[in-house]
Formats: structure tokens, sequence, C-alpha cells
């Protein structure tokens, strides 16, 4: 087998995520390796989680990553909290709350689930309805789903929760860094991202964030594993299904123990070190702002080539839109097209949504005015070539009025 | 919170791993990222598939990354294999073999080990032996067992498992690269790895084979996940406890089919890639060979400072050697002491091992003739400083005698 150094074409990537990633963060990922326990070492991984709580905006002592891809870090959160035969509710409006069903199943949850269109989100009113109903230890909720593009607004859902002595998880991977999200102000639980979208890195590394009621749970289900186990050490039964995603081991690993538990992704943790930094220098809040601005660009250029845009627009990801795909045209052609012609990527869609919608994302180093008006031009172009009657220059100008009307 | 760029201290890592990356992998590591189903991807994809193949010496076609530590791969083995219930066997010989057993515990399997003192080896007949007594469905070993430097002789296992219809697994993070692995040849059915060891890369990505014996029982456990299920497709009642580590459903990912399942952390795939091509490159016999110089050379020079040597010498492995902390010296203080003054770090022990002896690894870049040399300069000046009597220049010159004898 031979295969040459790796030499990636040049993407420009404005689809649903992963997206370009930030130059810098490939540079830090670049730099050389320290041993597990270094001083070098810890203190960058305690560097790290203080970073991830500006991110979260939380105080959450347990901050920290796991080391695999955003789905590795929803695995870990319910695998730790959830038991075999737990009540667990999930609130259902797109693709990733069906892998939150599914991730919940095999655990051994009895899943209840609640749906609502594709395109819409709950009334807080009717996921607390189905809280009385159900009674679950867990409510189980995606923010943005990627699939939609829509969010479900999270407010109120931690007063409910607590109410109802309810546990909060939520899956923030595609929309944290640049939607409005609050840890503690909105009383979640549990939290767990990616790199992959709004924070501009690769995927690989799994920031999550766990309240003291989160870590009460996962603690009191701690069994030390053998080979590092010493006397008065707690061994359960019936332990944590898993040894990988062991929140209350990855804890001890993270906190003033160091009790050896995986190798860190010491790369990753660069990576996402690096995305944080790059977020926080920016400010939060002027990354939301951004992403709302460049998203509002592309969604007001979209319109101005004259498609219709999908799902509910009043709970819009600021990050993704959901483009109807003309009638008579082949979506996949236009993407091949856009990727080959003019190496830009933009997004398919899942399940019912396939061959119906685009998705189109401005995120992370991507959410950029010369990427949203390059992307116009393109599929201005190429949708031309597909025998769309679109009117002339009208995405890049419908975009260009949206950042002058925002200046 | 402010942090600044990423800029670790210059290190030389001579413990059991991680230790530090080729300058080339962490360079591929930087390139641009691609999308998830770019043709460039997926080719990329495929061709490290075909390389890891001749990694492990197998024409496996199920070989392939899991997005994560290298107990990640061992996790999505045992958890993909093994059904609540079933019957493991371990040979337990050091530390990570008590993590084999602790893994396939939380997947609920009825786990049988079987030990020999730290620092030995099994004789396959005892295996056998245990085989026949406890009929398991899976034998589930670790090659090299950095915890005691020693490695278990495989070649005549697979035979036996066959003989009795039993599923071989085999942990070869700490030996593959650097020490004889032959999959195929020995009849292994899963092999899981990490790069962090022989192969130079950094943790957080692992490679796993799987032989047709082992797939046919994944896919006969296979569910698709709801969410991008399409009529026809399975679903069980009692599916791979896990979704993260479903190694059906990233077969599939892997495969013809490229169904979706986590986002591929396309960081880490080109730099397993790239360790992949420096170590076929160089040819996999030539860098046991050089794994074993250079081990060689290190054993020799450790002799030299008329230090003892941990274990069983006859089947140590290549890449990693056991020192035996002389009386009255503080281990932890040496171990600082080099890591301060000199940047060089060697290891501590686990458990019973622990304060009673170093580990000194030469793997992967580290491999080389002045890594070799200067760590021993350098335990010669400490060791001295601690009141140990050494030999002087008693540790370099045994090293480069070996080196002119190996000439």
């Amino acid at each position: 087998m031979s295969a040459g150094p790796i030499d990636p074409p040049a993407r420009l990537l404005m689809g649903p995520g992963p997206i370009t990633v930030y130059p810098r963060v490939l540079q830090a990922m670049s730099a050389q390796l320290v041993g597990q326990y270094d001083p070098f070492m810890t203190a960058t991984m305690t560097e790290t989680q203080a970073l991830y709580r500006d991110v979260f905006r939380t105080a959450n002592d347990a901050t920290l990553l796991v080391d695999g891809t955003s789905r590795a870090g929803i695995e870990a959160a319910l695998v730790s909290l959830v038991e075999p035969g737990d009540r667990v509710l999930v609130p259902r409006f797109g693709r990733f709350g069906h892998l939150l069903v599914e991730i919940a199943e095999r655990c051994s949850a009895e899943v209840h689930a609640i749906d609502v269109p594709w395109g819409q989100v709950f009334d807080p009113a009717a996921i607390e309805a189905a809280i009385r109903e159900v009674r679950p230890k867990l409510l189980a909720v995606v923010h943005g789903d990627t699939s939609t593009t829509v969010a479900q607004p999270l407010d109120a859902l931690g007063a409910i929760c607590r109410e109802h002595d309810v546990l909060l998880y939520c899956d923030t991977t595609a929309t944290l860094g640049g939607n409005e999200f609050l840890t503690d102000e909105w009383g979640l639980d549990a939290v767990t991202a990616g790199l992959q979208k709004c924070l501009g890195g690769p995927s690989g590394s799994a920031p999550i964030t766990l309240s003291a009621r989160a870590v009460e749970v996962i603690e009191s289900r701690k069994s030390i594993e053998a080979g590092i186990r010493t006397e008065g050490d707690p061994v359960r039964s019936d332990p944590i299904r898993s040894n990988y995603f062991d929140l209350g081991q990855i804890l001890d690993y993270w906190g003033p123990k160091r009790l050896n538990h995986h190798t860190e992704a010491t790369t990753m943790l660069y990576g996402a070190r690096e995305c944080a930094r790059i977020l926080l220098e920016e400010g939060v809040d002027a990354s939301v702002a951004r992403h709302r601005l460049h998203g509002d660009a592309m969604l007001a250029g979209v319109r101005g080539l004259g498609l219709a845009v999908f799902g509910d627009v009043a709970h819009r990801m600021t990050n993704v839109v959901g483009v109807e795909i003309p009638e008579g045209v082949v979506g996949d052609a236009v993407r091949a097209e856009l990727l080959t012609d003019y190496g830009i990527e933009i997004g398919t869609s899942f399940g019912p949504l396939h061959g119906r919608v685009w998705r189109i994302g401005t995120m992370g180093y991507n959410a950029r005015r010369d990427a949203v008006l390059v992307t116009l031009a393109a599929l201005e172009a190429v949708l031309r070539r597909h025998g769309v009657g679109v009117p002339t220059g009208g995405g890049t100008e419908a975009a260009l009025d949206a950042y002058r009307a925002a200046a």
C-alpha cells in the first residue's frame, strides 16, 4: 500500500458541520506532546476546564472533555446518569432526538418520546405535561437539531425539571458558541457538545459540564476499576455500564486525584483549548451576534434567490438554514456541482427531509461575510445551470442589504 | 479566564507512552478538513483501512479506526462481541489484564481470570487448560502489558481457540509496530491498538481489525438506529449496549454503505494515517528490528549503571524496560529531577510495582540512539546525586557496546 502525504483539496465547508477549522486551532494541534502527568499537562487540563466553564456559562466544577466525538459526550452523559429501568423523556423534533432515544434505550432505560413535526419546536407546557405523565428521572433534549435547523427554547425547562425533581440533560453540539446558551441560568444538569460546529474545531473531543446534582447521581454509582483500586475504594455490583464513559472515573482523572483512566488525547485537548480561547477572545455574546449576523444574511440571500426556507424561522438556529429544494431539481446534483466546480460544500438532509431540503451553515470560522457571499454567488450560478429561474444577483444583493441594514 | 497560546516545554518522553510524536504526524494533523462525505474524505478513510491492514498484517476487510483512545477500541471490541452472560476468559499478567476484566464485567459478561505473578507470562498450555474448564465464548488477552514490560506469546493461542471454538481478542496497544505482531498468522479474531506507543502518534484514535468470524458475531447483533433506519433494516430488542461503540454500525459507516454514525474525527484520522505511512515506509520488520536494537541498548545501559531489570527478560517487550528502583532511592524524586533538570520523562508503575519499578520506553520516534544515550547519561547524573554508586559512564558505554555488537 503506497499513499502520499495528506493533501486535502481546498474546500469551503458551508454545510451543517463539520466546517472549515480555524487555522489557529490546527496550529495549536501541531504542538508537541508532554507526558500524561507532566505539570504542564495537568495545568493545561485544569486551564481548559476553566475555559469551558466560560464557554458553557457555568460555575460547575465538573467541566471537562470526553475523548471522542460529540456522540461520545452524549453517551457518556446518558450511560453515567441513567440506570437500567430508569425512565427517560425525550422531546423529539429531529434526527438527534432519535439519537437520544437510541442511546438511552441502549442504556436499558424506559424511554418515552414525544414528537412535533420536523421543523417545529415544543411549547414548554407540552413538555411539562409529558413530565407529569411519565415522571422521568431524566429529561433529555437537543438544543439545536441541525437536521431541522431549529432550536428548542430551553430557558423555561430548568425550573420545570426542578419542580418535578427531574434531571435535565441537553446536547448543545450544534449550537454552543453561536447561539445563546446559559447552562446555569437555565438550570441544566448535564450539557455536552462537540468542536465541529460553532466552536470551529475538528470532531473528536466532547466538552461536557455537570451540575452538583448530576455529579451526586454519578458519584453514587461509582466503582473504581481493579488494577488501580486501593483499599476502601468503592466497588459496585451494578456499576455504570461503560468503563470508557464512566464519568465518575473521568472526573477522578480530571480532578485533584488524577486517578489514571484513559490516556488523554492531548492533541485534541490542545485543539479544544484553542477553540475556547478563540471564542472567549471574541466574547461569547459577540460570537453569538456574529453568527446571527451572517446567518441572517444567508437567510436573506437564500430568499433573494427565490428559494423557500424550511422550518419555523422564528426558532431557527443562527448557524444553519434549511432550504427547500426547488421542484424538479435534483438536490444532490446541485451539491455535487457546487463541490466539484466551486469547492463549496452544502449539506443534504436525513430521513424525511432527504432530497427535499439543503442545509447551509454559517458557523465558526465560516461565519464570515466573504463565505456567505461566495456561497450565494456560486449557488446562483449552479441553480441557473439546473434550470431554476433565479433572479440575477438576487442572493448576493439581498445578503449585502442585510449586512447594510445591520450595520 | 485568560490563557495564552499553547506552548509546551521541550520534553523527551522516554516513559511507557505517550511518547514524543513523529513531527510528520503533527504536520499531517494540521491539514485542513474536508466534509464528512467528500470524495477525498471517503477515499482517505478507505486508504487508511488499507494501510492498517498492512500494519496489522491482516487481510481483514473489517479494519478501521474507532474514534477514541486505545481504551475506546478495547471497549468497542468487547461490548460488540460479548453479550450479557457470555463467558469471557482473561489471562491476567498486569494492569491491563485487570482492565480487560473490568470492561468485560461492565458488559455483564461472566468473567473468569487466571493469573501469573506480575513480570511473568503464561504457558499456552495453562491457557488451554483454563479454556477447557471455563469454555468461554471469548479469550481476551493483552499482548504487551506496559505495567510489567513483558509480552505474552500469542502464536499458539489462535489454534487453541479455533479448536475450542473460542473467539480470540487481543489488545496490542503497547506493542504494535515495535514488536512482531501477525494478526492472520496467529489466528486473532479481534485486535485493537492505539497510536501513542510504537506508532508514534498522539492518543485519540484506536485502530481495530476484525476477522470474518468476529464480524459474523457482530452482524448477528446489529440494530440500525432510529432516525436513519429504513424499511427492512434490522432492529433488535437486545442490541449492542452502546451506540458509540457498536462496531456493526461503525462498519456500515466505514463500509460501502457509508451509513451515518458519528462525525469522523478527521484530524485524528489524518494522524493515524500518517503513523501508518511512517511505519510502512520503514517497513514493519525494520521497525520491529529498530525497536529491538534500541530497547536492547537501553537494557544494556540500565544494567551498565548497575541497576536490576524487572520481569522475565526472555519475554520482555522490545520497547519498554522495567528497572528496579535501588534500595533507599525515592523513585518519584528521581523522575521529577530528570524531568525538571533534563526535560526527560521516564515512567512510574502501577499497583504493586509503584515505588519499586521505573519504566523506560524506547519507542516510535524515540527509538533512537541519541534518545537512548541522552537518557542514560542524565539518569546516571541524577542517580549519583541521589547517592547511588553508579559506575562512571557505565550506562552510555554499555549502550554503545550494544550498538557496536549489533552493527
